[in-house]
């Protein structure tokens, strides 16, 4: 369930642009009114939102909201205006620059999508860079993380839950079995990374759950900590848990990000509130954020937050 | 230019459907009426046939030919009854099978498509086999041959000719030059399948265009010939060949398949004018072989082949 909400009756792609030129004019810029027209319109009612605005006034609307606007609110309106494969394909461009701390980012962009919708990000990747993610993911990182993350963006996987082979899980679990045993740096993973790379989301999920049964304990527990310095064990740990429960793990990305003790996370915040407020998981991802937090996503933002930043993430939010 | 011809005024699909059954009844198939009708008419004209043909006689049209035909001409009418996308998904299907010695046809899938084509070979595959063609691929090959197929069918290349760099050219020419060197055991092949399984094909040839001017030699031939049993080096050659240039590439595919002295290679000779004679650069590689060869690729096949199988070979060519 998507979580944004948007008024019965919506004003044309004219009277919305006009009324953020509006807000745009005279003495400072009326925040308020670019919240309560752009967190409040589907990604193709904003794109003609857009393209209406450039028309009329012969200036690009996202560049004048990067002027008006600034800091936290200013990013999140800014990755706001995008479709989700543009978005995507923006946010996967600027990890790529500091794959060793943003890697994260492009594990999910490979992990959460359906191979449908990885294509139209690397398609939305081509047209904006006139490179392929695959390149600079390949260029820009090293050892096992570049063999697992290059492994990641460019997989087609087969995306049925219809055939799933147990013995193949089976077989597969001793793999993983095998590299989880040997660490990091030992042999066995580029096995790990063909089975995690290639194989379809549900015979995974079910060779995890063949590990689990076998071991008594879940994979990304088992998976090595290690200090490898490339960052490999962690994008591995969150590749499975992308694969294994995408709600679980986003959820968990929003607790770390507004965790009080270590201070807000407004990069990742904005990220996933961004990426699911109009994606059919954001209603899962807050039920499991409010089953492990002692208060609700809504609750945590409003505490670690402030202004407008605040007010735009909790109206996608649908407060 | 493609070379098959297809007449001003083509029956309705109802027409030829009736006229094939007809080809079929009575003491033995008309394997010439056949000809006249598969061999001249477009991938969609011959799925509307089918269509037709099932619909009317309750029987699939693709079972009912490969129960009338035999040899060579049942596998080539066979695989001309696919569209491009399917053909070449249960061409790489077989491949995976025995991919030791299969291998290039799944470099070919791989490296002379474009993106978008080969995402449609993907997807059909995943519709016809319920798993991808990268996890069998990955699950079937060994070694090097593993990563360097792996990397070529998962790609998903930046298309565009229009953003050569010349500085990162020189730079992998460099790379390149260093696997060669030390031979496809040594290290520097990881390196060597980065930048072919994931650079853009115009990239990729001003790289190797460097190569040959430092190096007064081409890429191929510089390329070990070596002796590893996966079969890594010659793949690894072939999609050089295939990116540098897939005219020339087929054509030598097609020279091989009808050297008098080595006897002839159906299989090859199939797949390639099958698969060529309804696209634009049939016209290219007939081009490319006689440049090469001392006849015509019709002279060829009239040589080296006989019966339906030559007369529906030669009807794809547009004799």
């Amino acid at each position: 369930m998507a979580t944004i909400t948007v008024p019965r009756v919506v004003p044309s792609p004219a009277e919305d642009a006009a009324a953020l030129l509006k807000a745009f004019q005279g003495w400072g810029t009326d925040e308020q009114a670019v919240i309560s027209i752009l967190a409040h319109r589907y990604a193709t009612q904003r794109k003609q939102i857009a393209l209406e605005y450039e028309h009329k006034y012969s200036e690009s609307l996202i560049q004048r909201l990067q002027s008006e606007l600034s800091g936290d609110f200013e990013r999140a309106v800014y990755h706001w205006m995008f479709d989700p494969a543009e978005r995507q394909a923006v946010m996967a461009n600027a990890a790529t620059e500091c794959i060793q701390e943003e890697y994260p980012v492009i594990v999910e962009v490979a992990c959460t999508n359906s191979s449908a919708e990885l294509v139209a990000v690397k398609k939305a990747y081509h047209a904006l860079y006139r490179r392929s993610l695959e390149e600079d993911v390949a260029a820009r990182a090293t050892g096992n993380l570049r063999s697992l993350l290059l492994a990641l963006v460019s997989t087609y996987r087969y995306d049925g839950d219809d055939n799933v082979d147990m013995e193949l899980a089976r077989s597969e679990a001793k793999i993983v079995h095998e590299a989880v045993r040997n660490g990091a740096a030992a042999g066995g993973h580029e096995e790990l990374i063909r089975v995690v790379g290639t194989r379809s989301k549900a015979q995974l999920r079910a060779t995890f759950g063949c590990f689990k049964d076998e071991h008594r304990g879940s994979v990304t527990k088992a998976l090595p900590r290690g200090d490898d310095p490339t960052g490999y064990p962690r994008a591995l740990r969150k590749a499975v848990r992308c694969v294994a429960d995408p709600s679980k793990y986003f959820a968990k990305v929003l607790r770390n990000a507004t965790r009080e003790s270590a201070g807000t996370d407004e990069d990742s915040l904005t990220r996933v509130v961004v990426m699911h407020a109009e994606k059919d998981d954001m209603g899962a991802i807050c039920a499991a954020f409010q089953k492990r937090a002692s208060c609700t996503l809504e609750q945590a933002i409003a505490k670690e937050t402030s202004g407008d930043y605040r007010s735009f993430l909790l109206a996608l939010l649908g407060s």
